[in-house]
């Protein structure tokens, strides 16, 4: 059966034409993103716990994890955290199949633990943090199958709606790229910045402004000098960062909030200010393609922790962004790409009732010039829409 | 100083005007609205508390309610919950305040169970559901002021960002009116239908399809033809209403997932799928303005439970709502209009970095006859800020 | 099979003989014992749930209820509840029986408010307490069946011991005696003693020393003069009950840590120390006998919670406390009778290891004269074991 | 001021003559022990949290830790846990003092886990186990000082109770010290006993029976075979143990539940049957000299967690046991000594209000030729009392 595929002109410009864009991404050791990425951690350990043990993925749903900030006591050169962070990872789980038990509460604190260890590397796991379990039994089997020996697609059991865009502003990709080299090159050889590190992006016209915030880890800042150094420093960076990506003026802000005179400074036992007073759950913070952006639609379903094998809103959330990047990769002369997938009740996932495709082309190219080679592709990633639920278990996507 | 206000043509249709439109509105007993309303109710009764006690509204967040879903075993004629659900409240307050003890977690536990109460009637609160709560010190006082005697208008700590719309489509007047007038007038006389309604509006063209999730009270079907009955009962009653407020072509669906040959309905103990494996959290639902428009830019920010002092995220998406509605209201010829409003760090809240009127006019009007007035509307309405936290702590002002 | 019962001469004076005694008793608002009768409240409720659902009881054990105290601020005429108590009802239950699922939880939560109402009535339920419940999956059936139809004897299968007394001595007698009235016939027509009365008794030779700790609710206490009276009324109350129930010099004294100068007093919003700073637990407070008595042998095991079909520990110590009253009721010139039952592990419980009746006889009675018939009613007790389960599914017997 | 101490006959027999004997020990590894050990650990990180930072022991009570079992699925070779074990530490601490915050949330955690992995070596900290923690405010100050520069004597503030034995009978002994080594020499060499062995002693006559419950860990027991072995081996191990320490006819049973037709075995994934359905708390097992002794008064109140600067029971109960030690050590004859020391309110607890030994004395030697002696000794450790405050800090007396 063929496809219903759209394409079609985008009733407005390109974002990066807009005359204001505001975009946001909150870092790995937000609270929120921490909440995320729990979940999502959790939804693959037990995706990968039903593989190795009934050899297919069973029911289950984690997008719930809700993170109660602690209390800490920063210092330089070392504080403590006073009440720890409270974790409570929620949602439903298959506990026993065909007269097998399933770990399904260890195997969601382990990957829990192991990720807060891997992305919070200054929180004590056992003095700074409780991570609580509330997982209800699930209703058992999947009627769709992914397993080892391949997959079977799908039926859409609801109406659900995904949404991707390509290619990202100059101001997204700055965004974007700045946390992800913050958070990786740049913390390598500078220890004092934590994960937490929160990027707002704003451009009027050819002026574009990033605020960044960034908690410091107390121990590697010996005093006041070393903590306004280590801002100057993120700021440089971010900086350069920037420029690389665009000729526009950038400006960047580090730690606005500060108060030298006050004492008031954004130091961190543990790099992220869920130790002091910042709450975080699942789906309140970036969109599945890592982004916060109000100038794009954007879908309100929490991506992290849901189940990658059945749940439409995930998967089409996931898949309208990477088909948006390989037409934009593939395809020359498009400015702006918004692909809507929207499911149709009882029908197989790669069958959805409209893959709609609006495009804003480069000065000189026509939508209809474009049309059959954006078909083609969108066509071809659809057919391919078990690979989502693979690249999302074996830890090669991304969700926040 | 007077206010940066800019009104400009809207660069895309009117929401009205495009080809396809999906719109969704999730009711008052679905777990993420569940969660949202007691957010809100606990923070309009910590506001009442302070108000009460100290004259002022004090520090607090409650934005992040997590429902973790029980189970139960509905039957015709009146099942049971075997598992009660746990309804974990969590946030800031300030606890002391002048020497003075202030009862936060006992107001918010009897703030929640009332709303309880009061929205899922037949949730028995001693034996269905156990609320929790993780209530963390808050830092005490407010800088800014809002008490008996008047209001101070805070200053922006933080970039943030509202949104609104006005005026409705007629899918999205068909998906908000639907769910208020079945847990209102509807409910009043037929009692089996639960709080938890779920209204998808989707509209291709010029038809338009509704599609209601409604949850069942089994106390009140006493077998599968009254459960029949009962489900033609509420698509006959929203085709009318739909039919009232559009002349397009309509057609409603109920409970679809329903396959009365396996004996799979919607039926409920309680009248919300809280029972029975659905988990809820704040902010993952309708936007403040009640609804969920993908077709519209949205903020991500939860409204609910926010401090309706000083929270900007919360303050700008209800006043960007309510201006909306204003300018539609009083200015003739607009089809669709958005406003966009972002703060600017230390500056008062009223004197927004912009506020950003994008409009679509009827045929034959242009943007620049009306700006004058939609700009003095805007101008007035943002004079008035307090005015929305008078009407949040007053319970006049939805969030959800 | 005939049992082996022996019968002795105690190898030391009768309690009432001895230099000193001390005897304590926890009054039911006690946090210790709201703990036990909570968790005695909630195996009632299991019993007769399972009865009424499956015929029998099924295995369950609920003897782990933890009471986590909250914070008040008592003022004289009303204060209030600052932080709930937290009530975490533990244990073990059956959840499935015969493809049929069973509400345990929720049958659980019900008891325990149920029961917190009647008890301590001060306590607003939505406000002031937070009841929360993890019960883990029992193992299904029990061997021994007790249900309306009859019921089996079980088999022993721990080595288990229990241990009655009787009778009271008047030490004894009038600390229990004190309790039980000030929470009945005292508070009808007194309001503001609270349930959380606390009742040491001291005898050295003939001098009888009762402290009594009373917690007084704030809303019937208008001033310190009104508390003052309050105590002085109880010290009355009690002084006159002892008399009643010896003829040695009583002393009572009410509230002995109170100072008025200081503004120090015992006096509470909801009548238990629970508000304030005291956790209990399960098995931490009376004995089966309603008494903590170091001058006699006590069994360590919780009695309260446990299940009364099969477990040894609680039958045992129910059972023989009843055997020895039985005894001196019906025999003349005991003085003083310790009954341990020791359990065989395989066989019928009515059938002990051993009953060991040890008496102190009154003066010019031989211990040899009364042994036939101490042996015929200890025999005939033994005999009718399984009365003691429905006396304690009735409700009929306290555990503490 | 001279204390109140007497010295008389014990009106009955020693223990040791006794017919019949009952005693018991909880290994470390039991759920009673578990809660007990986490509670003195807590206790013990909190003294040493408070003396490094404000030089001295504030207010502070942990005496509550509550253990909710998990569930596993052992296996020869190495099973898993399936569920958590959840073990909430409750109680009361000081978290501010003198302007500093002080850490003890996060102190009580690591304390906890600490222990657990040393104890519990099997149990995986990050997934078997959940610690969480609810700890009140504390009311700040103790009147009484404990600093490294030295003690005050604190005053009693309650009628308290405590009780010491000395000599161990033989059975005791027996009891005692095969948990003991079970839990250190033997396990050295056989690592598949847990620390979950529960040892119960009944002697009738000169005939003791040893039944020993040793939880055995799977990852050591390839089959059934082995396990048999093991067994054996536990029971050679006792037997031989036993008979180097009594002269009387010994018979050692190990985990005589076992059913080897049925398969029903005592094999653990941990070593604890915590991991399986037995639930546990403080004060429910061992008394302070790490025994249950029904032929002895015992104390009911719990001895670990409680704070060992001013709680009277928690000192009275390990001084009276190191006095009654003392006085068997140093003086002669001595066939059975019971201590009890009782507190008077409002004076110093080096002055009770009665220190009252009673003893057996061996054939020939009557209570006046030892009396002196006695009372020296008596009166020494009651002046030396603070250092039990000291010992219990320093971890050298054990609590249960």
């Amino acid at each position: 059966m063929s496809r219903n595929i759209q394409v079609s002109e985008l009733d407005r410009q390109a974002v990066e034409d807009q005359s204001v864009e505001i975009v946001e991404r909150k870092g790995v050791g937000h609270p929120d993103s921490i909440s995320d990425g729990v979940a999502e951690a959790v939804s693959r350990a037990l995706s990968a716990l039903y593989l190795d043990r009934v050899g297919k993925v069973l029911h289950y749903n984690t997008d719930e994890t809700q993170l109660v900030a602690g209390r800490a006591a920063p210092a330089f050169g070392g504080g403590e955290v006073i009440e720890p962070i409270y974790l409570l990872i929620v949602g439903r789980a298959t506990k026993e199949y065909d007269g097998q038990q399933l770990p399904v509460d260890s195997t969601a604190l382990t990957a829990a633990r192991e990720y807060l260890d891997e992305t919070i590397p200054e929180l004590d796991p056992g003095a700074d943090v409780i991570v609580d379990v509330r997982l209800g039994e699930g209703s058992g089997d999947l009627q769709e199958v992914f397993s080892e020996d391949g997959a079977t697609v799908p039926m859409a059991n609801d109406t659900s709606f995904g949404v991707g865009h390509a290619p990202l502003t100059e101001t997204e990709e700055i965004v974007h790229t700045a946390e992800r080299k913050l958070n990786t090159e740049y913390v390598a050889d500078n220890p004092e910045i934590g994960p937490d590190v929160k990027i707002m992006g704003k451009r009027e016209g050819d002026q574009i402004t990033i605020t960044v915030a960034a908690a410091m880890v107390d121990a590697y800042i010996a005093d006041l000098d070393a903590y306004i150094d280590a801002v100057e420093r993120v700021r440089e960076y971010v900086t350069e960062l920037a420029e690389g990506i665009t000729d526009r003026e950038v400006s960047v802000d580090v730690n606005t909030a500060d108060d030298y005179d006050e004492g008031s400074i954004y130091l961190t036992v543990t790099g992220t200010s869920a130790e002091q007073g910042d709450d975080g759950s699942v789906g309140r913070g970036n969109r599945a393609n890592g982004l916060i952006t109000p100038n794009r639609p954007m879908s309100m379903e929490a991506t992290s922790g849901k189940n990658p094998v059945n749940h439409i809103g995930k998967i089409y959330n996931l898949l309208s962004t990477k088909i948006a990047e390989s037409v934009v990769d593939e395809v020359d002369g498009i400015r702006d790409l918004q692909l809507r997938l929207l499911s149709q009740i009882g029908q197989p996932i790669d069958q959805p009732h409209v893959a709609d495709a609006q495009v804003v082309t480069a000065d000189g190219v026509a939508v209809a010039d474009r049309e059959a080679e954006i078909r083609a592709i969108i066509d071809r990633e659809l057919a391919d829409v078990t690979d989502i639920t693979r690249q999302v278990i074996d830890g090669e996507l991304s969700t926040f």
